[in-house]
């Protein structure tokens, strides 16, 4: 098993996403995340998907979503040759002396506080998804009252390799 | 027309993100942007769909996504009550005295370089949509090799007011 993360330019059409992600449920492919949003082109989206599997399965998911009339390009954002990030909000239920805690470890991972109330805190982060674990990993101890990840994102680097020219 | 910003509990299975996608274009609804990624538990995913529509619509909009299935919940994030963001990738085609002007900039809006070859930069923002508009709208000079959303993701503020419980 490895993971995929694919960054597919599509149409901006409403159909777009219910046929990419029907072509998934139908083979019981599982999407790990998925992210789309405009793009500088407000003919086209952008489309990163997180998938989990074999090889071949892999190869398959890319080869199918390749067939779609809707996905104009198709870019595997590799390790070393692109920029993956991810969003988390995370919701703390803290008393005082908790807050104090949560604070100075979200100061180490540059984190922010975006909301405070007398019982809770809410941080935001951003990273590859290592850094997004180990965080939430931090947080074990304390009760997390909920996550909200945007899965991951991401371009390649420079501009030879870039996805769209 | 006005814009509103979905927060949904849902069941981490293959066919979700077909079936809720598919209510949308069934319908002709377009979606502004979508995530989805894991929670704090295995059992579910958050979803964050923004939409635009009349009133009617939007109400209807949240009316049928009530009676799916896999649709354990759903919170409208208002934007009073709600802290939502975004993360954006930029990358910019630059020469030299063009990054000078690129890395001033954002500097201001607190945005963060995360790649820079000899002829480009990659920026990493996030922020509310207000935000980034205004950041890619003063990139308008530059030119933009492409542009990554994440779209809209939130949670409500406070514990008493959460989605979940």
């Amino acid at each position: 098993m490895r993971k995929m993360v694919l960054s597919l330019l599509v149409d901006n059409s409403s159909g777009v996403l219910s046929r990419v992600s029907g072509l998934f449920s139908r083979r019981g492919y599982n999407i790990d995340s998925l992210s789309v949003g405009v793009t500088e082109d407000p003919k086209y989206s952008r489309m990163t998907i997180a998938v989990s599997g074999d090889d071949l399965t892999l190869a398959q998911i890319a080869k199918q979503l390749n067939k779609l009339e809707d996905v104009v390009e198709i870019t595997e954002l590799k390790d070393g040759s692109s920029v993956c990030r991810e969003l988390v909000l995370v919701k703390v239920k803290s008393s005082r002396e908790e807050k104090q805690a949560i604070i100075a470890m979200t100061d180490v991972f540059r984190a922010k506080i975006v909301d405070v109330s007398v019982d809770s805190l809410m941080i935001e982060l951003t990273g590859n998804a290592n850094k997004i674990d180990a965080f939430i990993g931090l947080l074990d101890g304390f009760e997390i009252e909920s996550i909200v990840r945007t899965g991951l994102t991401g371009l390649t680097r420079g501009i030879n390799n870039s996805g769209k020219d």
